[in-house]
């Protein structure tokens, strides 16, 4: 019954990624929970002065993890329309979403993604994301799909602790 | 020469590990680096508006990170001075240490961890740590090591996610 003999390294493996993935769910459910503390309006609030508004970072993270599916080889972006929110900055160009449009593609994406992970293998993790080449995945194999899910984890992560710094008047009643 | 063929699973699992160990690396870099850009003075500053003071959170972050070395059996916290800063709100307590001193630690701690970490096998990330009972550890064993660090490298994103707001005020000359 012990460990050492039941547990192949295989099963190691497979143990990693579903931590990963269980950490990946867990953040993800932070980021929801954030947006469903406040009034829809509260989120046009900058997180800090002259800073992102949160209606910002939620289109941000839903486009930057959107771009997973085509990155894994998995089929197509969700919300190709969001994809703005990768490479533009906020208020260089104009949200055409409301706070409640894009909960609901957040929660869709997230839907879509946990489906699609859970049905990866341990080799497929491990294996060159799309925007890799053959020759320079041979040449560092760390460049692989679990490595995009770690950072972009981080990534939502680093944008979590800003959108906690975020101010809401409360209501003088 | 295909990875299937030369791999086994017991490098997978390695192979793994050592992934997010280099995350790990890269995140603790990215932190060194944004306390190596502005000088010292500027990082008394607060991160926006009556937030954490971006001392506190280097504090904060040494404090949190040294806690690792006893919740992995691996020795005494280098820094139990700094214990502080792990459950106390900042300006709750006087921070009695510079930026300086507090660098130093900081770089010190990383030195050490980097090397304890590296011996570390797969079997040991996969053990339980300190702070969880064989008990409950038999009834989820997730709450290992490995998650500690997973958990840990998240959390240091979040925090250099606010510190990256820092505002530093440029001499006029």
């Amino acid at each position: 019954m012990k460990n050492e003999t039941t547990s192949t390294d295989q099963n190691l493996s497979e143990q990693i990624i579903k931590q990963i993935l269980n950490l990946w769910t867990s953040r993800n459910k932070a980021f929801t929970d954030f947006f469903n503390k406040y009034a829809d309006k509260d989120y046009l609030n900058e997180v800090a002065p002259g800073r992102n508004r949160a209606i910002y970072l939620l289109g941000h993270l839903i486009a930057v993890n959107d771009g997973m599916i085509p990155l894994f080889g998995l089929g197509e972006r969700l919300f190709p329309e969001l994809e703005i929110f990768t490479g533009n900055a906020d208020k260089s160009f104009e949200i055409n979403a409301s706070v409640e449009e894009l909960k609901t593609k957040w929660a869709s994406l997230n839907d879509v993604l946990t489906t699609k992970f859970s049905k990866m293998t341990v080799n497929e993790w491990m294996d060159k994301h799309t925007a890799v080449s053959s020759e320079d995945f041979s040449k560092d194999p760390q460049r692989n799909k679990l490595n995009v899910l770690l950072g972009r984890t981080n990534h939502q992560s680093y944008h979590l602790g800003q959108l906690n710094l975020l101010t809401v008047k409360e209501l003088v009643g």
